[in-house]
């Protein structure tokens, strides 16, 4: 099973990565750019048999910082893998 | 507009980053994890008369580099981005 988990930063967070990103489009002349925020995104190959609960803890374990990030678990259909 | 781009490593490429969260899951008691892969996780907020093509140019002069990796534009619908 894949499982996509996204890591954001939690909003109010002070983003240099993204500010960074911000500065260097509008320094390539793309306008009408407002905003940017950078986060992680990790792909897991799991088990099927891998719970919830499991994917959870992994992630307020490892994978995100809870005290200034957000995370979403996202399964990603068979189909859609594979392709 | 809210876009979101996901940057991910391409099939073959070596990704000691998601290597070390693997053994790290490993290490922290997690069985039936097959792989991890390590990609970014980039959030817009652009004006909505940017065209798709803008956004395309965006990824391909900047956000991604093309030699070792792939990337996705996803659209956030209004109502989800607001949430």
């Amino acid at each position: 099973m894949k499982v996509r988990v996204h890591v954001s930063l939690k909003p109010g967070v002070l983003d240099p990565q993204g500010r960074a990103i911000h500065h260097s489009l509008e320094g390539l002349g793309f306008s009408g750019v407002r905003d940017v925020r950078a986060g992680r995104l990790i792909e897991l190959d799991v088990d099927d048999a891998t719970s919830d609960e499991a994917l959870d803890e992994m992630c307020r374990k490892l994978l995100a910082n809870m005290v200034i990030e957000n995370y979403r678990i996202e399964k990603v259909p068979a189909a859609e893998a594979s392709a």
